[in-house]
């Protein structure tokens, strides 16, 4: 229960605050003011991360994404029984987010228009074909997890530092690819974006759960295979 | 004495740093120079949480704003006895760096105009109502208030990392709202520039003293029911 | 000797790295190119010191700076036989900086104007006047040392951050008053920029000597006097 | 093989992180779209290297850059049989990532025009002429490594925050020099662009597998000479 509760918040601030930053931050140039622009949603997606994990990540590892779910479920670090309940507390916490979100957003009389869907060809923000943003999505989970994984191997010196180091790796990821595919890496954040755009955006969701599951799930595997530490290192 | 001049101290430079570079620097384009913008703004403001947590939060605990010192009272994590000294030497500090940032912001012959008050309805930066500016000041510093606790549990191996996720959670706040509120979750902070830009900001600072407030208390509650680290729990 | 290289080698990275920013990035538009602008130009200056902190620090404390040398020894930090070496070592490597960025910033043909240099007056980026910019300056500087007392108080679990936290403090101030001076906080920095214009940056140095060293005694003596750490606390 | 694969992986994604947010992001106009500018590809350069050491540095220790590899041998802290893997490991997974962000870029119909090669004289951004190409490139690279020495110290308190200094180190080396010479300081992300620029890129691709790789070597020297930690040494 405080697991699920953990998972659920997490999420929920994950696509509030990723999702509402680009929303509600990125274009806004109400003369004089400036707006966060592509570097401020990827801080903002990057801080979400960062500031669950050292909040409640205790409580339920703060995976905040069935992509990284089942990605270290994939690479061993995380049981079968766990991997549902994570993912349904995942998904209904983005797509409350996302509630919280249309409120807010529709405060001032606008409409929603694409919120922050992801998509591909005419609807990735560059115009990006599909191959092109499914590599994009794959290759972008793949070193995610990798990441994950690595930071977050046991008995390390600097083991209080994932924290910092996946927070970033999102932001860094997002720096990368908002161009792409408004950037996903997480099925839980689109799916709660297309529930709201309906139309194009869930017809278009199958790949940003797709990619990024299939992306996890390898690199769970490479990790487990090749990077592992083992029992015979020794860690500074 | 000493904690009355960390707090003091504190919210002086939370108001000087974040308001001021919203006054002085957000929106500064005096050819060729490009303003600090709405990024810019929120890592300042981030900025002033972090630096105080790291030098004089070992003081006073570096609360900087009402609405956390009662939902910290509100988790059972704050004495009854602390609340009104810390409230009362966040608002004179607030106030006092707004007055600084009035001497110096009108060094140029310029008018301080609406300084970094916040709004609702008209006086929003993005015209967003008064039901939204509730829910958003509400839920921001309910989630404020919930890392701040999640971060400082005691007996963590990354106990000392609650600065970098405390002062970057704000930061985050602040991409998410600026056009909505123009941020607050800090009656203090509100409260310093009503008091010099008079008029409506007076009229409205009554919501970013309530919303604040509710929100950070309700999340005091919810930490305390449902999250908080219970005697039976091992940490790593 | 190593402590003198150490100082030397820190200031010349301080001024080639945040002045080099300011001179070669900041209002970089060679279109399609947007250049790093005043929070950019903020970044850098906090990533030298930060990363001078984690590098050369054990060394010599990186302080970098002649207003934090002595708002160091005015609070008892440091010892008097230690001014002058520090001093002497900041100025020369900041000019040395300094000459560096010379020879850059003129190999594609281009004048310096006026550098990096800080003034007052109508040499403030946004004109503000003499009084304005030396209370920027004093107040700035009062926290930098402020924040660098409190960080860096023995037996802290949290000691280890002082470079984060003191690199981040020098963003936050270029984040808040580089329209108004052109934030120096350090006259070794203003010096070696004073050097290379001439002219009016060498009339308007004194404001960027004094002000900032005024600034750190009176902070050092507050911090000794008030917030400082006496053998009756135990920290967490 | 597991060191190996770790650089091969590292280098592969300094180039599509950092390289690809250049390509795909920095001028990312489509109205109303803001791109990540200078200061987003100064971001994603250092954050390449700040995942890649919390995650996979205890593996390989991150180098990721022929010039740091050779400069860490300069000063003994490398044994002569790991030059010659690491920098193929280098060279081969820059070369990948390349070839990803190629078949990425290409997807929306766009040519890869210079790619985020690096150049001098009239290929160098803010047409910086050879001689001032080469000391940015050379004077860049020996306080990389330098920062490289003295953050990876043994038996500091301070040495988990090596990760973070040192990848803020090449964000910080690329909000300087962006203008002057695209940033390499990394002959491996230089030879990945110009094989796929061909032309003018290879021509001047030399410049950039010579100067980082002299100043790296020179900043080993140095270190070793005059700033490492003696056995007499008491570190806090």
């Amino acid at each position: 229960m405080k697991t699920f509760a953990a998972e659920f918040l997490g999420t929920f601030w994950l696509v509030l605050g990723g999702c509402g930053s680009a929303v509600l931050a990125a274009n806004f140039t109400s003369d004089p003011f400036i707006g966060i622009g592509l570097v401020g949603v990827s801080l903002a997606f990057g801080l979400t991360v960062l500031t669950i994990a050292y909040s409640l990540g205790r409580i339920s590892g703060a995976h905040l994404n069935p992509a990284v779910t089942i990605g270290l479920w994939a690479g061993g670090r995380v049981e079968t029984s766990t991997v549902f309940p994570y993912v349904a507390a995942q998904i209904l916490g983005g797509i409350f987010g996302a509630g919280v979100l249309y409120a807010i957003a529709t405060g001032n009389g606008s409409a929603i228009g694409d919120f922050a869907a992801n998509g591909y060809g005419d609807h990735s923000p560059g115009k990006y074909d599909m191959m092109s943003c499914f590599v994009t999505e794959f290759v972008m989970t793949f070193m995610f997890i990798i990441i994950i994984f690595g930071a977050t191997e046991k008995d390390r010196a600097s083991g209080a530092f994932a924290g910092i180091a996946i927070g970033l790796a999102l932001t860094l990821i997002h720096l990368i690819s908002i161009p792409v595919t408004n950037t996903s890496v997480n099925p839980a954040r689109s799916i709660s974006q297309a529930v709201f755009v309906q139309g194009w955006a869930l017809e278009q969701v199958w790949l940003f759960i797709v990619a990024p599951i299939a992306g996890a799930a390898v690199g769970g595997l490479v990790y487990k295979g090749l990077l592992r530490k083992t029992d015979f290192e020794t860690d500074d």
